[in-house]
Protein backbone atom coordinates (compact mmCIF):
# COMPACT_ATOMS: atom_id res chain seq x y z
CA UNK A 1 0.00 0.00 0.00
CA UNK A 2 2.77 2.18 0.80
CA UNK A 3 3.73 2.16 -2.80
CA UNK A 4 0.27 3.35 -3.91
CA UNK A 5 0.42 6.47 -1.39
CA UNK A 6 3.75 7.59 -2.62
CA UNK A 7 2.03 7.03 -6.45
CA UNK A 8 -0.71 9.41 -5.47
CA UNK A 9 -0.53 13.06 -5.42
CA UNK A 10 -2.68 16.02 -5.60
CA UNK A 11 -3.31 15.97 -9.35
CA UNK A 12 -3.16 19.65 -11.11
CA UNK A 13 -3.70 18.58 -14.25
CA UNK A 14 -6.11 15.34 -15.01
CA UNK A 15 -6.66 14.12 -18.98
CA UNK A 16 -9.95 15.15 -20.45
CA UNK A 17 -9.39 12.25 -22.75
CA UNK A 18 -9.27 9.59 -20.20
CA UNK A 19 -12.44 8.68 -18.06
CA UNK A 20 -12.47 6.50 -14.66
CA UNK A 21 -14.52 3.17 -15.37
CA UNK A 22 -17.69 2.73 -13.21
CA UNK A 23 -16.26 -0.83 -11.95
CA UNK A 24 -13.52 1.77 -10.48
CA UNK A 25 -15.91 4.37 -9.35
CA UNK A 26 -18.00 1.64 -7.51
CA UNK A 27 -14.97 0.54 -5.23
CA UNK A 28 -14.30 4.31 -4.50
CA UNK A 29 -17.89 4.46 -3.16
CA UNK A 30 -18.00 1.34 -1.52
CA UNK A 31 -14.98 2.38 0.43
CA UNK A 32 -16.65 5.67 1.83
CA UNK A 33 -19.70 3.59 2.83
CA UNK A 34 -17.67 1.13 4.96
CA UNK A 35 -15.69 4.02 6.51
CA UNK A 36 -16.14 3.73 10.49
CA UNK A 37 -16.95 7.18 12.05
CA UNK A 38 -18.37 8.19 15.27
CA UNK A 39 -20.98 6.01 16.92
CA UNK A 40 -21.51 4.31 13.58
CA UNK A 41 -23.42 7.27 12.76
CA UNK A 42 -22.26 7.83 9.21
CA UNK A 43 -23.03 11.64 9.28
CA UNK A 44 -22.41 12.90 5.61
CA UNK A 45 -23.69 12.08 2.76
CA UNK A 46 -21.73 11.60 -0.82
CA UNK A 47 -22.42 12.91 -4.24
CA UNK A 48 -21.26 11.58 -7.38
CA UNK A 49 -21.58 13.38 -9.80
CA UNK A 50 -20.87 12.83 -13.69
CA UNK A 51 -23.18 15.23 -15.40
CA UNK A 52 -20.71 17.78 -16.86
CA UNK A 53 -22.49 20.58 -16.99
CA UNK A 54 -23.42 20.53 -13.52
CA UNK A 55 -19.49 20.27 -12.90
CA UNK A 56 -18.71 23.12 -15.02
CA UNK A 57 -21.78 25.26 -13.16
CA UNK A 58 -19.52 24.35 -9.74
CA UNK A 59 -16.23 25.01 -11.44
CA UNK A 60 -16.45 28.87 -10.96
CA UNK A 61 -16.87 28.39 -7.54
CA UNK A 62 -14.04 26.02 -6.98
CA UNK A 63 -11.49 28.91 -8.26
CA UNK A 64 -11.94 27.44 -12.08
CA UNK A 65 -9.65 24.61 -10.61
CA UNK A 66 -9.34 22.44 -14.47
CA UNK A 67 -10.25 18.89 -12.44
CA UNK A 68 -13.74 19.54 -11.79
CA UNK A 69 -13.75 19.29 -15.40
CA UNK A 70 -11.03 17.62 -16.60
CA UNK A 71 -11.74 14.95 -14.49
CA UNK A 72 -14.10 12.56 -15.23
CA UNK A 73 -16.30 12.22 -11.90
CA UNK A 74 -16.71 15.06 -9.08
CA UNK A 75 -17.14 13.85 -5.52
CA UNK A 76 -18.58 15.68 -3.01
CA UNK A 77 -18.57 15.17 0.68
CA UNK A 78 -21.16 17.18 2.32
CA UNK A 79 -21.79 16.28 6.31
CA UNK A 80 -24.82 17.16 8.34
CA UNK A 81 -25.53 20.37 9.84
CA UNK A 82 -26.49 18.87 13.20
CA UNK A 83 -27.33 16.03 14.40
CA UNK A 84 -31.60 15.73 15.24
CA UNK A 85 -33.36 12.75 17.07
CA UNK A 86 -34.46 11.32 14.32
CA UNK A 87 -31.02 11.05 12.09
CA UNK A 88 -29.46 9.13 14.82
CA UNK A 89 -32.75 7.38 15.78
CA UNK A 90 -32.71 6.13 12.16
CA UNK A 91 -29.34 4.24 12.96
CA UNK A 92 -30.71 2.94 15.79
CA UNK A 93 -33.10 1.27 13.94
CA UNK A 94 -31.32 0.18 11.19
CA UNK A 95 -29.17 -1.75 13.69
CA UNK A 96 -31.60 -3.12 15.33
CA UNK A 97 -33.58 -4.19 11.81
CA UNK A 98 -29.75 -5.50 10.48
CA UNK A 99 -28.76 -7.31 13.97
CA UNK A 100 -31.90 -8.72 14.60
CA UNK A 101 -33.43 -7.16 17.39
CA UNK A 102 -33.03 -4.48 19.79
CA UNK A 103 -31.13 -4.81 22.90
CA UNK A 104 -30.58 -2.99 26.14
CA UNK A 105 -26.70 -1.79 25.45
CA UNK A 106 -28.40 -0.39 22.10
CA UNK A 107 -30.95 1.66 23.15
CA UNK A 108 -28.68 2.46 26.08
CA UNK A 109 -26.16 3.93 24.36
CA UNK A 110 -27.80 5.72 21.70
CA UNK A 111 -30.06 7.33 24.31
CA UNK A 112 -26.88 8.76 26.12
CA UNK A 113 -25.48 9.79 22.76
CA UNK A 114 -28.57 11.74 21.99
CA UNK A 115 -28.38 13.22 25.27
CA UNK A 116 -24.79 14.50 24.67
CA UNK A 117 -25.22 15.51 20.73
CA UNK A 118 -28.66 16.89 20.70
CA UNK A 119 -28.26 20.33 23.47
CA UNK A 120 -25.06 20.87 21.94
CA UNK A 121 -24.16 24.03 19.74
CA UNK A 122 -25.15 23.09 15.69
CA UNK A 123 -21.81 24.22 15.10
CA UNK A 124 -19.86 21.56 17.52
CA UNK A 125 -21.83 19.37 16.01
CA UNK A 126 -21.08 20.41 12.29
CA UNK A 127 -17.53 20.27 13.02
CA UNK A 128 -18.15 16.53 14.69
CA UNK A 129 -19.68 15.25 11.82
CA UNK A 130 -17.18 16.82 8.95
CA UNK A 131 -14.47 15.27 11.17
CA UNK A 132 -16.18 11.85 10.16
CA UNK A 133 -16.75 12.94 6.26
CA UNK A 134 -12.89 13.52 6.59
CA UNK A 135 -12.24 9.56 7.70
CA UNK A 136 -14.28 8.98 4.31
CA UNK A 137 -12.40 11.51 2.28
CA UNK A 138 -9.21 9.22 3.51
CA UNK A 139 -10.74 6.13 2.84
CA UNK A 140 -11.33 7.51 -0.94
CA UNK A 141 -8.26 8.72 -1.72
CA UNK A 142 -6.85 5.42 -0.59
CA UNK A 143 -8.87 3.53 -2.90
CA UNK A 144 -8.44 5.42 -5.44
CA UNK A 145 -4.22 4.90 -5.26
CA UNK A 146 -5.35 1.34 -4.74
CA UNK A 147 -7.02 1.38 -8.53
CA UNK A 148 -4.33 3.77 -9.79
CA UNK A 149 -6.51 6.60 -10.30
CA UNK A 150 -5.52 10.27 -9.61
CA UNK A 151 -7.75 12.26 -7.79
CA UNK A 152 -7.43 15.95 -5.96
CA UNK A 153 -8.73 16.65 -2.40
CA UNK A 154 -9.59 19.98 -2.56
CA UNK A 155 -10.80 22.62 -0.04
CA UNK A 156 -10.65 25.05 -2.06
CA UNK A 157 -14.14 25.94 -2.87
CA UNK A 158 -17.03 28.02 -1.95
CA UNK A 159 -19.64 25.86 -0.02
CA UNK A 160 -21.96 28.06 0.20
CA UNK A 161 -22.33 28.09 -3.51
CA UNK A 162 -21.82 24.50 -3.86
CA UNK A 163 -24.34 23.72 -1.26
CA UNK A 164 -27.07 26.31 -3.01
CA UNK A 165 -26.81 24.52 -6.27
CA UNK A 166 -27.04 21.21 -4.91
CA UNK A 167 -29.20 22.31 -3.05
CA UNK A 168 -27.62 21.00 0.12
CA UNK A 169 -29.15 23.21 2.79
CA UNK A 170 -32.95 21.75 2.26
CA UNK A 171 -31.26 18.36 3.09
CA UNK A 172 -29.53 19.61 6.29
CA UNK A 173 -26.40 19.15 4.45
CA UNK A 174 -22.79 21.66 4.29
CA UNK A 175 -20.41 20.47 1.73
CA UNK A 176 -16.56 20.25 3.21
CA UNK A 177 -14.72 19.07 1.10
CA UNK A 178 -14.36 17.77 -2.86
CA UNK A 179 -12.70 14.96 -4.94
CA UNK A 180 -12.16 15.15 -8.48
CA UNK A 181 -11.43 11.57 -10.11
CA UNK A 182 -9.45 11.17 -13.24
CA UNK A 183 -6.35 11.08 -14.53
CA UNK A 184 -3.20 12.64 -14.67
CA UNK A 185 -2.38 14.28 -18.08
CA UNK A 186 1.20 13.44 -19.19
CA UNK A 187 1.80 16.61 -20.04
CA UNK A 188 1.22 19.83 -18.03
CA UNK A 189 1.32 19.29 -14.17
CA UNK A 190 3.58 21.67 -12.35
CA UNK A 191 3.17 19.24 -9.11
CA UNK A 192 4.07 15.90 -10.85
CA UNK A 193 7.85 16.45 -11.63
CA UNK A 194 8.04 17.99 -8.05
CA UNK A 195 9.17 15.54 -4.91
CA UNK A 196 6.85 14.68 -2.57
CA UNK A 197 7.10 16.50 0.46
CA UNK A 198 6.67 15.64 4.07
CA UNK A 199 7.88 15.72 7.37
CA UNK A 200 10.64 13.56 8.24
CA UNK A 201 9.17 11.24 10.70
CA UNK A 202 11.04 12.35 13.68
CA UNK A 203 9.38 15.68 13.26
CA UNK A 204 5.86 14.43 12.93
CA UNK A 205 6.03 11.43 15.25
CA UNK A 206 6.67 10.75 19.34
CA UNK A 207 7.07 7.94 20.07
CA UNK A 208 7.22 6.37 24.09
CA UNK A 209 8.46 3.13 24.87
CA UNK B 1 -8.88 -3.97 -0.46
CA UNK B 2 -12.65 -3.71 -0.01
CA UNK B 3 -11.97 -7.13 1.94
CA UNK B 4 -10.00 -5.82 4.36
CA UNK B 5 -11.81 -2.86 5.06
CA UNK B 6 -14.87 -5.47 5.54
CA UNK B 7 -12.59 -7.46 7.85
CA UNK B 8 -11.63 -4.47 10.08
CA UNK B 9 -13.88 -3.47 13.09
CA UNK B 10 -14.00 -1.41 16.07
CA UNK B 11 -12.25 -4.28 18.09
CA UNK B 12 -13.99 -4.15 21.67
CA UNK B 13 -11.54 -7.30 22.84
CA UNK B 14 -8.07 -7.44 22.31
CA UNK B 15 -6.02 -10.11 23.32
CA UNK B 16 -3.26 -9.17 25.96
CA UNK B 17 -0.85 -11.77 24.79
CA UNK B 18 -0.19 -10.33 21.21
CA UNK B 19 1.78 -7.95 20.28
CA UNK B 20 2.15 -5.69 17.17
CA UNK B 21 5.49 -6.42 15.29
CA UNK B 22 7.09 -3.46 14.82
CA UNK B 23 7.91 -3.48 11.31
CA UNK B 24 3.95 -3.37 11.36
CA UNK B 25 3.93 -0.22 13.00
CA UNK B 26 6.66 1.06 11.17
CA UNK B 27 4.21 0.90 7.95
CA UNK B 28 1.03 2.24 9.81
CA UNK B 29 3.33 5.19 11.18
CA UNK B 30 4.58 5.64 7.28
CA UNK B 31 0.97 6.02 6.13
CA UNK B 32 0.46 9.01 8.84
CA UNK B 33 3.06 10.17 7.73
CA UNK B 34 2.20 10.12 3.91
CA UNK B 35 -1.38 11.22 4.52
CA UNK B 36 -2.04 14.33 2.36
CA UNK B 37 -3.08 17.41 4.33
CA UNK B 38 -4.81 21.09 3.39
CA UNK B 39 -1.84 22.96 1.77
CA UNK B 40 0.46 20.04 2.49
CA UNK B 41 0.87 21.65 6.22
CA UNK B 42 0.39 18.14 8.07
CA UNK B 43 -0.73 20.34 11.00
CA UNK B 44 -0.88 17.44 13.41
CA UNK B 45 1.69 14.94 15.26
CA UNK B 46 1.36 11.77 16.33
CA UNK B 47 2.21 10.10 19.47
CA UNK B 48 2.82 6.50 19.63
CA UNK B 49 2.98 5.19 22.96
CA UNK B 50 4.31 1.35 23.97
CA UNK B 51 5.22 2.26 27.68
CA UNK B 52 2.15 0.32 29.36
CA UNK B 53 2.45 2.60 32.69
CA UNK B 54 1.89 5.72 30.12
CA UNK B 55 -0.87 3.81 28.29
CA UNK B 56 -2.55 2.54 31.90
CA UNK B 57 -2.33 6.27 33.90
CA UNK B 58 -4.55 7.20 30.13
CA UNK B 59 -6.98 4.42 30.48
CA UNK B 60 -9.06 5.83 33.42
CA UNK B 61 -9.55 9.05 31.28
CA UNK B 62 -10.75 7.04 28.85
CA UNK B 63 -13.77 5.30 30.09
CA UNK B 64 -11.20 2.50 31.19
CA UNK B 65 -11.65 0.65 27.89
CA UNK B 66 -9.46 -2.46 28.04
CA UNK B 67 -7.72 -1.97 24.62
CA UNK B 68 -5.45 0.55 26.33
CA UNK B 69 -3.37 -1.95 28.01
CA UNK B 70 -4.65 -4.98 26.45
CA UNK B 71 -3.49 -3.43 22.79
CA UNK B 72 0.12 -3.40 22.50
CA UNK B 73 0.36 0.13 20.98
CA UNK B 74 -1.42 3.33 21.44
CA UNK B 75 -1.47 5.66 18.67
CA UNK B 76 -2.46 9.71 19.84
CA UNK B 77 -3.60 11.85 17.14
CA UNK B 78 -3.02 15.05 18.61
CA UNK B 79 -3.79 18.94 16.19
CA UNK B 80 -2.24 21.45 16.14
CA UNK B 81 -4.53 24.05 18.43
CA UNK B 82 -3.63 27.07 16.22
CA UNK B 83 -1.85 28.11 13.11
CA UNK B 84 1.07 30.55 13.14
CA UNK B 85 3.56 32.00 10.82
CA UNK B 86 6.71 29.92 12.39
CA UNK B 87 4.33 26.63 11.62
CA UNK B 88 3.87 27.62 8.33
CA UNK B 89 7.05 29.47 7.43
CA UNK B 90 8.70 25.69 8.54
CA UNK B 91 6.40 24.19 5.51
CA UNK B 92 7.40 26.60 3.47
CA UNK B 93 11.52 26.06 3.76
CA UNK B 94 11.04 22.15 4.18
CA UNK B 95 9.47 22.27 0.56
CA UNK B 96 12.26 25.19 -1.05
CA UNK B 97 15.13 22.85 0.62
CA UNK B 98 13.70 19.49 -0.84
CA UNK B 99 12.31 20.96 -4.32
CA UNK B 100 15.64 23.14 -4.80
CA UNK B 101 14.80 26.52 -3.95
CA UNK B 102 12.05 28.97 -3.10
CA UNK B 103 9.93 30.02 -6.27
CA UNK B 104 7.81 33.04 -6.73
CA UNK B 105 4.40 30.72 -6.60
CA UNK B 106 5.65 28.72 -3.29
CA UNK B 107 6.04 32.05 -1.62
CA UNK B 108 3.01 33.80 -2.67
CA UNK B 109 1.03 30.96 -2.47
CA UNK B 110 1.92 30.38 1.48
CA UNK B 111 1.95 34.48 2.39
CA UNK B 112 -2.27 34.25 1.09
CA UNK B 113 -2.39 31.32 3.49
CA UNK B 114 -0.88 32.93 6.48
CA UNK B 115 -2.90 35.75 5.19
CA UNK B 116 -6.53 33.64 5.27
CA UNK B 117 -5.09 31.52 8.60
CA UNK B 118 -3.69 33.70 10.85
CA UNK B 119 -6.48 36.66 11.56
CA UNK B 120 -9.25 33.68 12.12
CA UNK B 121 -10.13 32.91 15.54
CA UNK B 122 -7.95 29.72 16.93
CA UNK B 123 -10.70 27.49 17.16
CA UNK B 124 -11.29 27.76 13.51
CA UNK B 125 -7.77 27.06 12.56
CA UNK B 126 -7.99 23.99 15.25
CA UNK B 127 -11.22 22.77 13.87
CA UNK B 128 -9.28 22.72 10.29
CA UNK B 129 -6.24 21.08 11.72
CA UNK B 130 -8.31 18.27 13.35
CA UNK B 131 -9.92 17.22 10.13
CA UNK B 132 -6.47 16.90 8.26
CA UNK B 133 -5.40 14.63 11.77
CA UNK B 134 -8.70 12.69 10.79
CA UNK B 135 -7.63 12.12 6.82
CA UNK B 136 -4.37 10.35 8.41
CA UNK B 137 -6.25 8.71 11.09
CA UNK B 138 -8.15 6.91 8.26
CA UNK B 139 -4.91 6.61 6.35
CA UNK B 140 -3.90 4.43 9.77
CA UNK B 141 -7.16 2.71 10.43
CA UNK B 142 -6.84 1.08 6.31
CA UNK B 143 -3.14 0.80 6.74
CA UNK B 144 -3.75 -1.13 10.03
CA UNK B 145 -6.41 -3.47 8.15
CA UNK B 146 -3.88 -4.16 4.97
CA UNK B 147 -1.24 -5.92 7.66
CA UNK B 148 -4.09 -7.55 9.43
CA UNK B 149 -3.51 -5.56 12.68
CA UNK B 150 -6.76 -4.81 14.39
CA UNK B 151 -6.92 -0.80 16.33
CA UNK B 152 -10.54 0.73 17.77
CA UNK B 153 -10.81 4.54 17.18
CA UNK B 154 -11.97 6.39 19.94
CA UNK B 155 -13.08 9.99 20.87
CA UNK B 156 -14.30 8.64 23.90
CA UNK B 157 -11.29 10.30 26.26
CA UNK B 158 -10.64 12.98 27.94
CA UNK B 159 -8.65 15.54 25.56
CA UNK B 160 -7.56 17.61 28.28
CA UNK B 161 -6.65 14.95 30.30
CA UNK B 162 -4.17 13.55 27.85
CA UNK B 163 -3.12 16.58 26.83
CA UNK B 164 -2.13 17.05 30.17
CA UNK B 165 -0.41 13.97 31.10
CA UNK B 166 1.04 13.73 27.27
CA UNK B 167 1.98 17.36 27.21
CA UNK B 168 0.78 18.70 24.69
CA UNK B 169 -0.78 21.96 25.37
CA UNK B 170 3.19 23.20 26.03
CA UNK B 171 3.54 21.94 22.20
CA UNK B 172 0.19 23.85 20.89
CA UNK B 173 -1.35 20.55 20.32
CA UNK B 174 -4.96 19.17 21.14
CA UNK B 175 -5.54 15.70 21.13
CA UNK B 176 -8.12 14.38 18.94
CA UNK B 177 -9.12 10.87 18.28
CA UNK B 178 -6.77 8.23 19.89
CA UNK B 179 -5.84 4.52 18.10
CA UNK B 180 -4.90 1.43 20.44
CA UNK B 181 -3.48 -1.35 17.99
CA UNK B 182 -3.48 -4.86 18.75
CA UNK B 183 -5.59 -8.29 17.99
CA UNK B 184 -8.89 -8.97 18.65
CA UNK B 185 -9.23 -11.45 21.13
CA UNK B 186 -10.51 -15.06 20.30
CA UNK B 187 -13.61 -14.48 22.81
CA UNK B 188 -15.23 -12.13 25.30
CA UNK B 189 -15.54 -9.30 21.88
CA UNK B 190 -19.23 -8.77 21.90
CA UNK B 191 -18.69 -6.84 18.90
CA UNK B 192 -16.93 -9.62 16.36
CA UNK B 193 -20.11 -11.70 16.27
CA UNK B 194 -22.42 -8.88 14.98
CA UNK B 195 -23.26 -7.84 11.54
CA UNK B 196 -21.07 -4.98 10.43
CA UNK B 197 -24.20 -2.03 9.64
CA UNK B 198 -23.60 0.83 7.14
CA UNK B 199 -25.92 2.28 5.91
CA UNK B 200 -26.95 1.07 1.83
CA UNK B 201 -25.19 2.77 -0.69
CA UNK B 202 -28.80 4.40 -1.85
CA UNK B 203 -29.45 6.16 1.71
CA UNK B 204 -25.08 7.90 1.38
CA UNK B 205 -24.55 8.42 -2.18
CA UNK B 206 -26.69 11.21 -4.56
CA UNK B 207 -25.30 9.98 -8.13
CA UNK B 208 -25.66 12.70 -10.47
CA UNK B 209 -25.65 11.30 -14.21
Amino acid sequence: MLDKLNWRYATKKMDPAKSVPEDKVAKIIEAVRLAPTSSGVQPFELFVIRNKELRAKLQPHAWNQAQLTDGSHLLVFAAWDNYTAERIDAVVTQMAEERGGTSELLTTYYENLKKAYLPRDPQVNFEHAARQAYIALGFAMIAAAELEVDCTPMEGFDPAKFDEILGLSDKGLKSVAILPLGYRAEEGDWLLPLKKVRKAKEALVTEID
